[in-house]
């Protein structure tokens, strides 16, 4: 009988080799993995002893500065204890809550049914099933440069080709809207974009979110719209979700309560299917089937949902927002002041972008030297622009309350001093 | 620029076709819901005006007998007012909560350690990983036939060829060891188990799952062995979990919160590493990556777990499988009474599979067939073997209390009269 192990691999115990892993896996690659553990070579001066100051995971709540609202917690506590809510949800949701999630989403120009709404393991788990039903093997897909990674992981997972469209630094990271139109082709499955961004911290005016919809009319192409940071914008800025603006285009909207309710380890979200054109029913079906595969999210965190959107009063959203942008100023008053970097003004979201003159410095060959560096000497953590497929920059999250800021900020800066030509 | 949609169906507003979906989203099919949709043909009775009696999905909570123990609502409670619980959790899971799981299922033939645990989705994620990561497209895995209808659904998703292996009913659903060994190539990934058995109500002996082991040691294929259903068996069963009784063959154990706590709904499982031959190195690196697309289940069930283990009495799993039995017994009497039905004496899970004599029968044409007309007329809803690849056979679970198992039965038998020769 043929053995199942094909490689060359040195006998183990009991006469098993290594058992290969599949090509899925081997193709499931996440780079900020990647990079975070990449070996440091040897440097000149020992790590730094300083206490660690990561600015790198998008995660609000590390800190405590960023809570959820209590009533998020009493939603939860009522779903437990009221026992209803142990069984097997339906795959695609709890009726009731993807009636809710409808009636929050909801708008005139994008009506929305529960029967539109399937909830998701994270808003992970949305991008990852919207990918799935749009795009099949042999398919591309069209992607933000810089973007959020998870993306290219999930696109290469499913053996779907990432064609990286250009953002626009100087334009407040629009898309360039030449170069996203070039990629498309008879195999293109979907378009996919990320407002307000990660990494970029924009967030997208309605003329530029049209000229998005214009391309994916004039190719026949529908639109992945992912909105996590829906609302998460700063003063002056108003957030337009893409499907108000079409009476056309097939989107698929993700969201989730991660980001905007302070609460990702709940890994809960959903995928808002808006089908002006009715175009979208065998994707319809195929969500409802891709969802059986693992049945679903927690029933617990779904059915606290219509407790969340109905009680959290109106004053958090904005507190929230307010909180963000005064530590989003922080970061980029301090930042300005250091010779060899520039802040690109975030709009919304929770990050910024910085760019690295890399001729300022001595020794530093590129952004992930730079976090290297700046890890091994200051203890500070923050992630290379190779992560979101943009060498040169690097991004930094604003959420850490403002001391940590401060002291990080001061300490990026004596780094650069110390590296400066 | 060409179009995405190369189907010829009628233009649609907009001038938008019908966008196609993925051959992924194509290949995912749940028989369970083709053939609980599936339109019943016209009979000559109208549709029965008594209540439904649900006898068909594996959800133990539905009719309130069985009910979670208080100590696991509480302890999620506890994890939720605990506000630690809110951020992202590693995607393979919360290091105490990994090493919990370790400590319960660790053995002195099968250590295990919190490295070896990885969180999932509800034993259906854990299910999905183990498939994608030992077998990628163009490979085969080996199921039960009778199996649970998932692992085809998978299976089929990811492009793995499922081959059959045949459980023999008259011996207590024992794998046919030399069929299961026929079926094996050198494209082969896994062989997969499951016991105590969905649907089939058994729970093997050591020297059986020996030598399945020993299919498994010959040809050097590793093995999955859903055990969902541990230590659920009845008066004079014992549980042997598969990986107590090798030392070399590699197992990847599935599990989960589901079944024996009562909680399906929660969406939490996991998936144990047992590799004593050191063979899953690349593997375990797999399982990491495909943990990070959806980023593992919820934190704040995974933070209950520990308190689970801990302090549910050890009275409780007794007592729940002494109602279970109960139950079990109480069907198998009835239905045993039934002329042209017989019952394959199930030994744990929450199962019990029932042979039809269609001889026996004026107008029924096969399994599904009479579930329909059951459905049809006397509003009893069980499942048919085609289900589980096992035609000739109907699925009964057992979890319903004693009044309506005694209802079902009754309308099965006068069913059953109506329909006999
Ligand atoms: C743009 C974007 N989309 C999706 C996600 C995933 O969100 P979730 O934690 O709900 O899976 C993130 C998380 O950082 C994100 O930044
Ligand atoms: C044999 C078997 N494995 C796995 C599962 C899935 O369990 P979960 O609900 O934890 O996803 C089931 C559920 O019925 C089952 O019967």
């Amino acid at each position: 009988m043929p053995s199942a192990n094909g490689t060359n691999a040195p006998q183990k115990p009991g006469g098993w080799g290594t058992i290969p892993t599949s090509d899925v896996a081997r193709r499931t690659f996440n780079p900020i993995r990647d990079i975070l553990t990449r070996p440091v070579r040897p440097l000149a001066s020992p790590q730094s002893s300083k206490d660690l100051l990561s600015l790198s995971i998008g995660d609000p709540t590390v800190f405590g500065n960023f809570k959820a609202h209590p009533v998020v917690a009493k939603a939860v506590e009522e779903a437990v204890s009221s026992y209803r809510f142990n069984g097997y949800p339906p795959s695609v949701g709890l009726p009731h809550v993807r009636e809710a999630i409808a009636r929050k989403y909801t708008h005139p120009d994008a009506p929305l049914a529960a029967n539109d709404v399937v909830m998701t393991s994270g808003c992970s788990g949305a991008v990852e099933m919207a990918i799935s039903v749009l795009c099949g093997s042999g398919k591309n897909i069209l992607l933000p440069r810089p973007g959020f990674c998870l993306y290219n992981t999930i696109a290469s997972s499913h053996n779907v080709e990432a064609r990286l469209y250009n953002l626009v630094a100087e334009q407040n990271w629009e898309a360039d809207i030449d170069h996203m139109e070039s990629l498309i082709d008879e195999n293109t499955g979907a378009i996919l974009i990320n407002n307000p961004s990660n990494p970029c911290g924009s967030n997208y005016t309605k003329a530029h979110l049209k000229a998005i919809l214009a391309v994916c009319e004039r190719n026949k192409v529908p639109l992945i719209s992912d909105e996590i940071y829906a609302d998460m914008v700063f003063s002056g800025q108003t957030f337009t979700s893409t499907a108000w603006l079409t009476s056309t285009v097939p989107i698929l909207t993700l969201s989730g309560l991660a980001k905007q309710w302070l609460v990702p380890g709940w890994r809960i979200g959903w995928i808002l299917i808006h089908d002006r054109a009715n175009a979208l029913e065998s994707v319809r079906q195929g969500l409802i089937a891709l969802s059986t595969l693992i049945n679903g999210p927690c029933a617990l965190v779904q059915a606290a949902i219509p407790k969340i959107f109905a009680e959290v009063p109106s004053s958090y959203l904005g507190d929230l927002n307010c909180q963000l942008e005064s530590n989003a100023r922080i970061l980029e008053t301090e930042i300005n002041k250091i010779p060899g970097l520039s802040v690109i003004t975030p709009q919304g979201a929770m990050y910024i972008m910085v760019k690295i003159d890399l001729d300022s410095f001595a020794d530093i060959e590129n952004d992930a030297d730079f976090c290297h560096k700046l890890k091994w000497e200051e203890s500070v953590e923050i992630l290379p622009g190779e992560c979101f497929s943009y060498p040169g920059t690097v991004r930094l999250v604003i959420t850490p309350p403002p001391n940590i800021l401060c002291a990080a900020t001061a300490r990026i800066a004596s780094f650069c001093q110390r590296h400066s030509k």
